[in-house]
């Protein structure tokens, strides 16, 4: 399946607004988005209007329609900062989910062209993974190249691909520590590939810029992981992390497959890191238990859906990381909650007109 | 430790000689070549006389060293074509040792600069390789890179590289059937990246163009899996797919990485590919054993010598392989007798005046 063969209309575009007027960022855009469905979500902490551009098709999502939807009995589930774009992941019907943060821009790849992200992405997800065996040459479906010498036959048909993670120029993925003991560091480096990360190996996937196949895999991006004061900055952030590893661990679980590489967005710049500095000491620390959790966790032939997945990883972290820290206990309840409100809100709400 | 930090005579650039007239091939590499001690094996089949430019630092060993060396006892170990590389492995006593095909140039970068193969395998080699979890800047040792937010600080140390894989332009190495369904293809795609195969992950090594450890994995790099009839063509070998699956799995073992990537080559044509086809069709079948083989393979905690994982793979494939094809009982014998020949012969032959 090619990216070509994707209907527009199969897609939706997920916008977490953190800031109110998103006109620029809109108009950076326009060229790409503008032929697809947008849900935009306000960030429920956000007062202010949100000033939106004209001419896209899209639907606004804000506090009351997230209180209404989630009501009390899901008091696990934060929508606030970064994480109220989960519930626009809710809210679509599509199959493919792209998203990408208010504060990128479209980078320009080795030719000086702009990058169209949800082209890359779908081509990403429609063409297959292969998370069983390396191939040196990256991407063997890519235009120009194919599986090396040595690639075993019966595994060249590869996998359905579950999720793309798309990368950053100009101001990369940091943790505050590191962006604060190297401030100038930049990413320039534009690496024109992608690869599957293999089988039962564990990667930090940024939210950034992502895209994900809603059917396969929607019920494991969820909003669980979040810290106590974690603000309006990526580099404070974990509820992505913590939901990359869910997805992998269901993708493998289910023999199928993740990739990373382009497409690249370019990142501007905001924010004081060392002001961040305090509060993301706890998220760094948590990666010492979250990474060898995630890396040994096995999943019973009973999960045979995502939602069965979430599920059991759900009481797997209760049961193994909830006495290390009281974060934990909540990111399980969170997850049973989302799986809830995924069976229920995911099957009352009528599909959006494309 | 950085590139700058290894001494030239720490180097080893090994070359397997199929062709007699080495002139353009010395001649395009002398800018790389001329500051290294050179090992220059020549193909037991070959009959004429080498031709080799001057103004080199370099050792010659043909079929009277090797049969003086490797004497009648080792009747399983074959050194010719490809394979006669091994036989300079045997000889060197540098740490480091890289090794080129003989119809490979030097490739340009995407700046249009001369590549330093051997500069780049020894940065590769030299920096940490990080098996354990996924980086998705790829290699964050390299300059302008570092780890990505939710890398594991425990993590961040890395681990020593023991094998770097280097890639080729043009002529991609595709194996015959491959190559014979799309004889217009070829890679043109020049990915600026270095990155570590994750742990437990199988790759399919390619010999044309490789930089490793001698004195971490050496013992691992062997003349194990030979076809009966195999020619002078890449897209005919399997044995160097076969040793890099084996150093795979005992730098999984050692807790030790294998990085893949830059430095490129610029392959060119030769060959008659549709030719190769009837031979080929023997090696891409067996690779459908080798792999969940490999895959598959635990070696006990008895094994903490590239030399001991090598005797105890020997076993394996003996006893698991063995009796789906008599080319693996080949290739186990040859194991054992190549790591009793590494232990006398490495220990005699004196060391190579750099």
């Amino acid at each position: 399946m090619s990216q070509e063969s994707i209907m527009d209309n199969e897609v939706d575009i997920v916008i977490g607004a953190l800031h109110s007027d998103l006109t620029s960022f809109m108009e950076e855009w326009r060229l790409v988005f503008s032929r697809y469905h947008l849900i935009i979500v306000k960030d429920p902490d956000l007062k202010e209007e949100l000033k939106i551009p004209g001419g896209f098709n899209l639907d606004v999502y804000s506090k009351s329609d997230i209180d209404r939807t989630v009501g009390s009995s899901s008091g696990t589930l934060l929508f606030s900062g970064y994480s109220c774009r989960y519930f626009g992941y809710l809210m679509s019907r599509k199959k493919y989910i792209i998203s990408v943060d208010d504060d990128c821009s479209p980078a320009r790849d080795n030719n000086g062209d702009l990058v169209d992200i949800v082209a890359q992405h779908i081509t990403n997800l429609s063409t297959p993974a292969t998370p069983f065996f390396f191939n040196t040459l990256y991407d063997p479906y890519r235009k120009g190249a194919d599986f090396v010498r040595g690639y075993p036959f019966s595994l060249r048909n590869g996998v359905p691909c579950t999720l793309s993670c798309g990368l950053w120029l100009n101001l990369a993925d940091y943790d505050a520590p590191t962006q604060a003991l190297k401030p100038e560091l930049r990413n320039s480096r534009y690496v024109d590939a992608v690869l599957t990360v293999p089988a039962r190996s564990m990667m930090p996937l940024s939210g950034i810029n992502i895209g994900f196949d809603r059917e396969l895999v929607g019920p494991a991006l969820l909003p669980a992981l979040m810290l106590a004061g974690e603000g309006k900055f990526r580099w404070e952030t974990v509820e992505d992390i913590w939901c990359g590893m869910c997805v992998k661990v269901v993708s493998d679980h289910m023999g199928l497959g993740v990739k990373t590489g382009l497409p690249y967005v370019w990142r501007k710049e905001r924010g004081d890191v060392v002001e961040s500095l305090k509060k993301d000491w706890k998220g760094v620390k948590l990666m010492e238990e979250v990474v060898p959790f995630f890396q040994s966790l096995k999943l019973s032939p009973e999960a045979i859906s995502a939602e069965d997945c979430v599920v059991e990883m759900a009481a797997a972290v209760k049961e193994r990381l909830g006495p290390v820290d009281p974060v934990f206990g909540r990111a399980a309840n969170a997850m049973v909650d989302w799986i809830k409100l995924w069976k229920v809100a995911g099957a009352q709400s009528s599909p959006s007109v494309a």
